[in-house]
């Protein structure tokens, strides 16, 4: 029997029609739908492509056994993540073995900072599969800032909230534009960093880029508040332009 | 009377399918569509949507008077530039005035080292202006290694092939995933670099990321051939992974 394909479809930022039409077309077209989600949620992924799916469409819900119940440095968190991969891994190549097509969907691009990952390095020794890459949260956020972000030759560096301070200053300070990921609950980490950077004042805050929630708003004047997850920090590039 | 809008439309990486389903549906609808392309080509923004236009399509060619026969730091390279972009404004702020929509074709993402950013600055404090994000070069680039780019906590830096040898050197040592974009002419340069910095080895060649002439090889055996100016070379990150 000739297997099936696993694709690890990127879906963009979060608005449907920011789908890639390759993207679009697996969707819709496809009999087996995989996406990761927390468990008791109906998940992100999930969400974008509501009312897009086949009416007889097996859909496979993978449900994190766990998120922030044990410390990153914990080597249970490891453990209880790999097993959780390995049977997910497990299902999907039974699937491919059997002949049939499976669409993954992911948030944003699949190879960067994406949760597909961890299937597609246990998968593809074993079974086809293929990858969509797609629109990244990071465009779709510094296109809602209304500034281009990169000039000429601006150096881009992206972060991750959950990096130190004192390592999110040096690279804020030695970065042209930047982006950082992963904000939420580090937030106020963040802003010091940027303070501590001097580059405070060139920041934006966006929250829920391309979605109906979309927020952008310079980072001096967003206050306090609690932000999403997946919200994001930008500073724009100064770079050469005629 | 209504003005209409500009709409700076990302066709990302190459690839036709690849380009975002808004993005799809505006260039297939658009009556003016506008491309940057050089002075006797054909203009590769043109071409990926090569067969997608309405028959009765007007198109407007935005020819550069300059590319490389001036040094980047003469003078007349920037007052050449700047009369060309003012001349281009006024063109497409006319068409607005005058109600109509004009579609800008933008090679990657508009906001990312995109030529349409020159457009934008000019064009919108007076009329109507909208960007469609896209899938980035790099995108596609690391999508053809067949390799992720970033995990768990990797910091992501995007260098240019035109910065400096040492420049180039002492970012890539300091970076965990890389990406050298405006490879071209540079590539023995970058090349040099990557292996100063110890990461030679860990290099990837990709060009024509997402279309039919794609190849992406490991550096080390990419020989010393010329490559396209939009060639990318990325290396992927290492971190934390279950």
């Amino acid at each position: 029997m000739t297997p099936g394909t696993i694709h690890g479809v990127g879906l963009g930022p979060g608005s449907p029609d920011l789908m890639s039409v390759r993207a679009d077309r697996l969707v819709r077209g496809a009999r087996h739908v995989a996406y990761f989600r927390k468990a008791g949620r109906a998940g992100r992924a999930r969400g974008i492509v509501e009312g897009m799916l086949r009416p007889d469409v097996i859909e496979i819900a993978m449900e994190y056994p766990v998120t922030t119940e044990i410390p990153l440095d914990d080597p249970a968190y490891n453990q209880t993540l790999s097993s959780f991969y390995s049977e997910i891994t497990s299902r999907l190549a039974d699937l491919a073995h059997a002949g049939e097509d499976v669409v993954v969907l992911c948030e944003g691009d699949p190879f960067f900072y994406g949760s597909f990952m961890h299937l597609y390095t246990r998968l593809r020794d074993s079974v086809p599969i293929k990858i969509v890459p797609a629109i990244t949260g990071m465009s779709a956020a510094w296109t809602a800032t209304g500034i281009p972000v990169t000039w000429g030759d601006d150096v881009l560096s992206v972060l991750l909230g959950t990096m130190s301070e004192d390592e999110l200053t040096r690279r804020m300070a030695d970065a042209d534009a930047i982006v950082v990921m992963k904000v939420g609950r580090n937030l106020p980490k963040v802003r010091a960093a940027l303070g501590r950077a001097g580059k405070l004042d060139r920041a934006w805050l966006v929250e829920c880029a391309s979605m109906a929630a979309e927020r952008a708003v310079p980072l001096a004047e967003a206050g306090d508040r609690t932000v999403p997850y997946f919200s994001i920090v930008i500073v724009h590039g100064q770079g050469r332009r005629p």
